[in-house]
């Protein structure tokens, strides 16, 4: 499992190396704190200038990856997804606009109160400080974390996956240039030049450099950060969302938003696992909702009832119903009623996101109020649960934690605030 | 240290009581999400009667206390912090009628977009759950963190010290027996019925059924919890916190501040431990301001310089300077510049609160910006960093993390928040 590019170094080396990193974005953190948002706006300029004149040089150091992909067992659709290609690069300069364009959240009063003895308390939003990134596969993260992590005015420390070493290697290049060129401190994005897996290990100790670590890749990468971190760490686990079909609903509505929950991109954190359909509706619901499903190529594994009523059912296992398929797969379950429904999604989801298809207020304000996850839609795909769809711009992950931020993951979640007071004098009585 | 008021169960039994408990707490708040805010206030004005009606009760428990009290090595300072005397007792019922009178965070709009597609995304304030709540010493923290925790319509664990036991026990009783008359799920809030310390391990082992952990005492409680909690943690850490009188400053303000700062209060954590002073302004300002600190009992530790100019000082150790005295002791520092002030701030404190004395614009807005604490004073005591100062009402603790709340925590500090999307069929393209 431990492959390294650069000779392996022992574990003394690694953790001096690390020490030096972090104490390195600190101290470019403590720099960012001043830079105004013009400043940073050049930046963003400039690297997606940078990008663009130095697009041959990020294609020839993605063929190393690409050549390599195999040997770390990487499949077609896997190195497909790895290849940077000159639409592909457009992208990520397009998304760099896109970021200059969304308000900086740094300096936002949050709130402000004049107190009775003439002292005003200011609530003030600052960056985080330092932000550990661990990222998997796609070259373009590295730059969409970069960009997003200091215009926030945090310093980054990215670890990108080995299968992406070189293409990631060459766009940290272009970042420190360009940091450089611009005046602002090229350690506010540093990447973990090796790709020994024992150095996230190190930079996971660190709690007095690094204020937040953020995994972003598979359950048994978060699960090992959150197991090892002595910082906060922004989760983004499993999206195992339902879609349910009250008695109420618009049935031809309910087939639209279930088939483009589950089909629109089956790969995706926001798209549904499981279909919670009632009672009363189950059989005249399921009769059109599944062969339609069926006909695009979606599997169904359902309970005892859904077996029943459609005929190329496969009968569902209790893991089914806390399995995030990722693929064409859903499970299937006819509930009782709409506390059926609730129960079933706080007990087996994933607190990501869910809906209901209703057309009753009463329903929906019941299962708006009960179902505890980050998103909880009426009468909507659960495919909306996004940055750029609510209207944050670009993002960092979808948080399934309740605490410091849920959801999607812009730009402000990557903000603390802190307290100015301003008095002329005051003193506690 | 393990002292058992019952008698000591084995490990197996204390896991599973603790499991049993938290799972309680789990379905109450479920059950809490459904409450208004009036049902909310009703109980908390059942509670203030209750207590009001059952003081002997009390009384009669903490005496129990009171009387083991030597055994525990308590001071006859901390016994008389222990010690419930009808003026507390009428100060708990005055903070549940201040409690009462605060706005309840639950539901609130944070933000809310109509997107283009016609959606409507909307981010409401929610409870965090359920949160185990450990602390030390006096018993009227019970109450207090029970009224804050459900009015923000969390479930609460209570876990408190040996010393209270009997007395937070008397409280507990008259908490189940207010919850259940004004029909709020009993379980609401529950106290951790052992003084076994090993019962800490498995609450905090438990991240699928408690929310947060806020301790809130010493320095060896919290890291205990820090290092051992599976879930996030609110850390009110220590307050080594600054007075820098710059070289503009006007010296009779400063010296207010930093007497108030001092004196006020010595024992709580936004007292000042440290003194800053520009050397220009250095000798003037000690020989003032020291006479009238020595005048009030306070140790002066100074640098070279301080020595120097005051004969009374002794000399002070790095160590001093890292240091929360909690005492009528004072570190004090001859800095260059305003920079080095900053700096030595930043890297001594402990990022709870610091003040700046200066009548110059540029400096106050210089050191508000690159202070990394909750609480930036200008020209004011560092005595107001307090939710109460601040106009939040009360506090569960004072974070000095970054990460979710910073600063004084209150009733918002504990809600979450989820996104709630209302459509009419909307998929994605």
């Amino acid at each position: 499992m431990t492959t390294t590019q650069t000779t392996a170094p022992n574990q003394e080396a690694l953790a001096s190396y690390a020490q030096d990193v972090a104490r390195k974005a600190r101290a470019a953190s403590r720099k960012l704190t001043h830079l105004t948002g013009n400043q940073k706006s050049a930046w963003l300029e400039e690297l997606a200038r940078t990008i663009d004149a130095r697009q041959a040089e990020l294609v020839a150091a993605n063929e190393i990856d690409i050549e390599k992909a195999p040997e770390y067992g990487l499949n077609s659709a896997a190195i497909d997804r790895l290849r940077l290609t000159s639409a592909r690069i457009q992208g990520i300069i397009d998304s760099l606009h896109q970021i200059v364009g969304l308000t900086d959240p740094v300096g936002e009063v949050i709130q402000s109160q004049l107190r009775p003895n003439g002292i005003r308390v200011s609530q003030v939003r600052v960056p985080l400080g330092v932000v550990f990134f661990i990222y998997e596969s796609r070259p373009n993260v590295t730059i969409d974390a970069a960009a997003l992590c200091v215009k926030s005015g945090n310093a980054v420390i990215l670890r990108g996956g080995k299968e992406a070493f070189h293409s990631n290697m060459a766009f940290y290049k272009i970042l420190a240039d360009s940091l450089e060129k611009q005046g602002l401190p090229r350690d506010a994005v540093q990447l973990v030049e090796t790709t020994d897996r024992a150095a996230v290990g190190h930079f996971l100790k660190m709690h007095e450099l690094i204020d937040v670590t953020i995994p972003r890749g598979g359950r048994s990468l978060i699960e090992r950060v959150t197991n090892e971190a002595t910082m906060p760490v922004i989760k983004h686990f499993d999206g195992i969302c339902h879609v349910y079909v009250d008695d109420s609903a618009d049935l031809e509505m309910a087939t639209n938003i279930i088939i483009n929950s589950k089909t629109q991109r089956p790969g995706v954190c926001n798209a549904a696992e499981t279909l919670l359909v009632h009672q009363r509706v189950a059989e005249q619901f399921l009769k059109q909702a599944c062969a339609e499903l069926l006909d695009r190529g979606v599997e169904l594994r359902g309970c005892a009832r859904t077996c029943d009523l459609i005929e190329d059912a496969k009968p569902a296992t209790e893991e089914d119903y806390r399995t995030e398929y990722l693929d064409l797969i859903l499970s299937v379950k006819v509930v009782d009623d709409i506390e059926e429904a609730i129960e079933h999604i706080n007990e087996h989801g994933s607190h990501h996101t869910d809906a209901i298809v209703t057309s009753e207020l009463k329903a929906a304000e019941a299962f708006q109020l009960a179902v505890d996850s980050a998103a909880v839609m009426v009468n909507a795909s659960t495919r909306f649960n996004d940055g750029g769809e609510f209207g944050f711009g670009a993002e960092i992950g979808i948080s399934t934690d309740k605490f410091h931020a849920r959801g999607p993951c812009g730009l402000r979640e990557l903000t603390s605030y802190k307290y100015l007071v301003q008095g002329s004098g005051q003193i506690r009585g």
